[in-house]
């Protein structure tokens, strides 16, 4: 086999960096070079993950682009926004491919991003990033050094109904969007409102109204599947779990067709695709059947009553969601077989 | 203070009689006279619901509608839809005034019944009981002797989006409503699908399609709102908490109107009533804070990107959506304060 | 009806707060007179308690000893170690009974006190309150007027042994107990370590090797009950629940005596309280059939290996551990039926 | 690499089964050859378990041990005790080598089996099995062609107190084992006590007294250990979780020794054990921590009142505490590397 992958792990102390360090501990082409972490710099993971305590001896360093640039050859930013522009201009410029999990290259006008983030770190490389979600745009990511992972809401909503809005079987203006997730979408966010005791037992829909930056993103992506102007209504709600995504769509039928003929469609687009599984009729996707996975389980019904198409998706938000989307992203531009490091069976119970 | 209601309650061995029991035993009007139990007929109550054990020295009997019209003058009954007709049209022509809490006569229309449950059991009483919700339906319950106590999923999704349906103001064809229930919806039924390890840390929907039978039951509700024909949408799904339900409904708008318009409407609609709660701008209705009372919270939001208005409830299943909205229809059947019985407060955490 | 008891509650924007606020606004011989918070002064209750919306008009004050005063006759303070000591002093200048639920006047003994907590605040009250379990102290606590409710861990440890400890059918020395507790005994402190993701699907033990500050109190009591030496060895676990607390002690017998003189020991003692419900032979204490409600659930069982008696309880560490044994505490002070306010059956499911 | 083993997985159809085929379909000496259900013979692994589709394309066959025989050289069984005996002879028979995860061949000596299972099905095998906790027995296994898996309660208990027991310095008699399980301990049996509703926000002890059917295991690895008799107090609880396990021993020592002494003994005893992690001074473990991992984490401090020593640990039931144990068994018995497969770090949050 080939030399391993030099891999940068860069802001590593939340969910999605810890997600990414359990993945690519295991990645049998990849080498873990560096990650960092401003915050716990010197200590080492073990430490400060007790989850990864005997896996690796490795300490979390300060973030030096020059520094990884001589490590890495590939590396994985999971920093805010804003910070992450200015880290990965700076990793671009120092000659590394990047994996950027923030929302800093999702959006590709300027406006666009501007009016959801505010001024951008790197306007010069907006634009520059493949958008890495692989089931739509594989061929771009094959040939890619910069890839803009998705959020997590955006993979379970598009994936789906990817297959309609490109074949013109629904309407992309309204798209109607009820999402559900676990609470580690939110990261290690310290506020009262992410306490154990205020959200056990629990559920509520939050930045009701249009306003999650995951709209934009959902909108482009729509725009570019259907050819056509996209209208999101999405409405997020917390679940008092952990890790997964529960998404469900209501899309207008454009045409004609038979309820067969639309799981054909589902089933034709994602036949050949390993991490989308299309549910056999009468199966709804559940959290549980992907957890610790990179699968996202997809399925399709017409509503009796309304005519509508309702499209569900469970994937986790942590893998799909994020690292493991990620890593599948850096699989296909390093030419490494598209599952690596990636084929896990699903946590259940 | 007068002699108290002699209150029966017919098939209590599930979560809904167990609830029922819960809050009778605190009503000041009331005097629980008999507790039916096929299964458990010459057991106490404490010794099959430990959480009882100490507040009541009752024992289940066997249901025999002729003991019950001599121990009591008004009967719950929590049955299975069938056998709940059958009793329920022995207690009344015993003389007993009744609120079933089955599904048996919800709806007004025999097809429609026939078309969802199958053949009904006592066809003559079919449309002879109020519908009760009072907050929809109060006058007719005051004089009312026989109460449907409405489902769970109904309640929650009728009481936010009725002002904006009587008034005209959203359309009434489609709308499309995301529920996510708490497991103890579907009682204590013994089936692998509701084992502790398969729901923990998972959520799905279920009975996609328009199957659920609440659709029937919504829809007849938002036609006697919207005096127009309702095409719904209803899509449930399953949370892995034992109770509580959070609503989510997209509805179009028929006219134009502003966000403050929309929330005063609300407001106005619900300023007398106790049980709903409007929340101020920027709040949204979570399970947590209603979770073992009889509120019902409701908010508005108008979606930016489609117009839509999005409507939003939480409410407690077994509480409003079940034995709390029948004690309040019992309340107002009997010339109580309405809120006699039900002025506890949440459980929080 | 007399009128009713003008009582403050000092230090209410916490779990413990809430929760005695949820039982106060229900208590019949009670009105809430004033509700204290620093951080929330001037706010209304329903603002920062959504559940509580609907229910009181009232706002939070800033705590001030001479209004206070002039305004109820009892106070609740739930205030941190020290800070109650500080205010409970003015308070008890100023006039008011007082029932404590910090840990400042639980230890009688100022050394220990200053051991485990630092200087006293009020040294010169130190000894003047009486314990708050009722079911141990009521002769003192009916003619008391400064109450130191005790512990959530302490409560669910003394309740099931002190019948043995009293009759010397047990050694205090060693004692062996382990608990288990919800999360809402760490009240709402924002610590990384009380995060949603962090405690979900988990479970751990804290503060080992004695280390925690309820172990005094329990030795304090142990002793008092056993007329000798304790030695307790208690390891507090967090559960991934809000509430509730499950407790085992190993206890070793000091004399012969058989399984069912146990129980009946157990079950003679408690005859008479309601709150403490001896569990049928075979019956295991559960945290969900008293959550909400003020039982602890308490049985005996003779380990057939080692011959040690098995001691087991069970309670809501916010209502018996908490705000529940504080009214209870009251209504004995104030001459109240013991149970009022206090009947409400558990929340079950 | 060698020709791949070929392994079969006998009665899948339960939670250790899944297990099993979770970590044997990643597993890169194995192959899988076949996987037996009665109840589920001929359907594929993916439609029972849907989070194994697109993983495997096997099909579920019935129990015949001359066809297992035929089709694979090593087979696990996870089947109920006496079904259990009866398979294993068969395959044993026939020539396999056999890992069984039942409890028929933990206890060496007929008469305990007896009394805790009735008759055994195979006795002549009783004794023949070496006990699977390789951190205690590696030598044997490394020759075994059987090998009785430990139950889930007795690892969690013998790994931290082992080192202490060898060495004389605690006491086997009395030993005092509170433990605490996540639901998936009970598999997949239909009860009501199993019930979502049933077992959410809460916690409880059961089969309290001695007559958990694991006592006799663990008191027969404790004398093993401690060359001398076993008297041990276990109290099993319920965790509102699915997975993992969380036990506290207090063990009396026997001579004197340091805080530091101990702890050294641990990290001794398992310096080069890659499963076994002793935690640094200060941690506990946590479940969170080891679930999905072969893991077990474990500490001991001593207790500052009483002198006892507290062992603590923390493991996910059904992988160290069954199927990750099973296969690490499997390795050291083929000679494979003894972390092969089970490298996967924990599923964290």
């Amino acid at each position: 086999m080939a030399q391993p992958l030099r891999v940068a792990v860069v802001g590593a102390s939340g969910y999605t960096g810890l997600e990414l360090l359990r993945i690519l501990l295991r990645h049998p082409r990849v080498r873990l070079a560096a990650v960092t972490s401003e915050q716990r710099a010197g200590r080492s993971l073990g430490e400060c993950f007790p989850s990864l305590a005997g896996l690796t001896e490795l300490c979390f360093t300060a973030v030096d682009p020059a520094a990884l640039a001589r490590a890495a050859d590939f590396a994985f930013t999971a920093l805010p926004h804003a910070t992450s522009a200015h880290v990965v201009a700076k990793l671009r410029k120092a000659g590394l491919a990047v994996a950027d999990l923030s929302a800093d290259f999702r959006l590709r006008a300027s406006a666009v991003y501007e009016q959801w983030y505010g001024p951008h770190a790197a306007p010069e490389l907006l634009g520059a990033a493949v958008y890495g979600l692989p089931e739509l745009h594989r061929a771009a990511l094959r040939c890619a050094d910069f890839v803009a992972v998705p959020g997590c809401y955006p993979t379970g909503a598009l994936l789906p109904i990817a297959p309609f809005l490109r074949e013109g079987w629904v309407s992309s203006a309204p798209l109607f969007i009820d999402a559900k997730s676990g609470v580690s979408g939110a990261g290690r966010t310290l506020a009262e409102d992410y306490l154990f005791a205020e959200l056990a037992d629990s559920c509520h829909a939050y930045k009701v109204g249009g306003v999650h930056r995951h709209v934009p993103e959902i909108a482009q992506e729509v725009e570019r599947l259907a050819g056509a102007q996209a209208r999101v209504s999405f409405v997020p709600h917390l679940l008092p779990i952990a890790r997964g995504i529960a998404t469900t769509v209501f899309a207008q039928p454009t045409r004609e067709f038979t309820d067969n003929a639309a799981r054909d469609l589902l089933q034709e687009t994602y036949r050949d695709e390993f991490f989308v599984r299309v549910l056999p009729q009468g199966a709804t996707p559940r959290i549980r059947s992907v957890r610790g996975s990179n699968f996202c389980d997809v399925a399709v019904v017409r509503d009796a009553g309304t005519g509508v198409l309702i499209l569900l998706s469970a994937l986790d938000n942590l893998v799909k969601g994020a690292a493991g989307q990620a890593v599948q992203c850096m699989n296909l531009m390093r030419g490494f077989p598209e599952t690596e490091g990636l084929l896990e069976a699903p946590l259940v119970p």
